[in-house]
């Protein structure tokens, strides 16, 4: 699992960064690339990446303000005129649907490939075979979303050296009891399964959370999390301000991994206000509340691999 | 009067070409700074530039193609946002009202501007103290526009040697005869302002079209003019795609401007299949029917001064 980010900063897009936009690479997992927000310029960010727009399979909007929707309708015609052909997903609050349908029909773009559109509602969202999506209103000045995204427990790995000495042959049989079957061998001998497996691993977690105050929804979506990236408009002395326009401190951001008992954090959404010689301070401050801190930067790499956040 | 290139590419963002926008900047001659289409980024782009967009009084559409509208939310968001309180007229084709007041609305962008707009119909546009817009219809795959903007002509210059020689003492009646009125003086003589003040001075004549054709109203639009903007999609090799898709060729823009004996000719809309080292070639070709021709790249910068079109 990778996190590229795309857009840090807040309200409109400075020299230093774009507005809101972050790249969730689950490629490695069988879940794609998704998509988190989408501000002006976001297809313009990815000319400067690897990744192509049509590899991103699910966009999930977290609220309608402009810094973090007006990037969509470009974006979308894009990755159509760029070949891209297979289904995508646009998970957003009510509005996002008729506002992309007028943008697309008044500008006469048309789309190689089929778009749906799922309104968000507290609760899960989707399940399949890799991942449990789920979703929590935050406190903004309009309506806004986080997201839960689980990885479901791998499968234990096959003990190759057991089931031969258990008497299976090479060959698809091994594969059955990988995927969990319990197999009958020709002698009429039985191999379970969980004899010749590995015990299950538990997945990752990771909460990705729009614009918010401090709040307890923000809390229960990082829950445990082993990355939660939460918005830090404001510094910790400009915390009136964060309140009165439904955004967060540093210190409310690492508050919340705190509370949430999460591995690590990653800040995004930092006001144009923070030049590049105050971040090292932000960066320490929240540090005092919670440790494994970050502050993105556009175009910050993170991986985690072997129960770590690495820093690429 | 200057011409600031933003955007010179077509349909999509590339590393080289933003899409659509320039600012034509009338500030020296009192008309303030007009935007011409405004593609994705375009908000992004002034930022490496001086031009505040509180600055930008007038908007001009030429269609509704997202390569040239979808900067506009973000950009009068910012405008906005950025302490712009002057009024805003947008000049556009039937549609960009109704998209760009649901986009606000569904935004919740609050603007601190009035913001007015015209729909654009063959002929006149407007006329003020300065200046004189003209607009046709062109030639692309849906509705399109171009812009004749003449700057109307400039009073004769106070020849203030003649006007004292005349018995005109200094202070206040020197203005009221360099404005055009004749005057009494104490003595009861009267002066009159054709007397003591030069011939006047003929304005200057930019066409600034959308996507097109080549086509006839192109160049009656570009009649004589100064400078001509003109579209060259393509080359003189991909004529057959050009005419297809409602484009030009280098060569069409070159004969637009030929057959209108326009002074000098800027080609934009340049496709991204022409990497920076064609663009020589694209430029000689084109010279070979109109000589005084240059290819605009993002932040070119060109001043009509004396006649004469610089690049800067
Ligand atoms: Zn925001
Ligand atoms: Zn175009």
């Amino acid at each position: 699992m990778e996190i590229v980010f795309l857009g840090t900063g807040a309200g409109m897009p400075s020299k230093q960064r774009n507005t809101s936009s972050l790249v969730l690479n689950l490629s490695a997992e069988e879940g794609g690339y998704w998509l988190f927000d989408c501000g002006e310029a976001t297809q313009h960010q990815l000319l400067h990446t690897t990744i192509k727009p049509r590899k991103i399979n699910k966009i999930f909007i977290t609220h309608l303000h402009g810094d973090h929707i007006f990037g969509l309708p470009g974006f979308l015609g894009s990755r159509s005129f760029l070949g891209g052909d297979e289904p995508l997903t646009i998970y957003g609050p009510k509005g996002i649907e008729e506002w992309i349908i007028t943008s697309l029909k008044l500008s006469k773009t048309h789309l190689t490939y089929t778009l749906h559109f799922v309104e968000l509602k507290e609760g899960f969202l989707f399940e399949d075979e890799h991942f449990k999506v789920e979703t929590k209103e935050l406190q903004h000045v309009i309506s806004c979303f986080g997201f839960r995204i689980e990885q479901k427990p791998l499968k234990g790995k096959l003990l190759i050296e057991k089931a031969i000495e258990a008497g299976v042959p090479k060959g698809p049989l091994l594969q059955k009891l990988k995927d969990g079957h319990d197999i009958v061998l020709d002698n009429g001998k039985t191999v379970y399964s969980k004899d010749v497996t590995g015990e299950p691993q538990t997945g990752f977690t990771v909460a990705i959370l729009g614009d918010t105050r401090f709040c307890e929804a923000a809390v229960e979506l990082s829950k445990e999390a082993d990355v939660v990236i939460h918005e830090a408009t404001f510094d910790l002395e400009t915390g009136d301000l964060a309140k009165e326009y439904g955004h967060s401190t540093i210190g409310d951001a690492a508050n919340v991994a705190k509370k949430a008992g999460a591995h690590s954090l990653i800040a995004n959404h930092i006001s144009a206000r923070f030049l590049p010689y105050h971040i090292a301070h932000l960066e320490q401050s929240g540090r005092e509340i919670f440790q494994n801190l970050h502050i993105a930067e556009d175009f910050s790499h993170f991986e985690w691999k072997d129960d770590k956040l690495i820093k690429k």
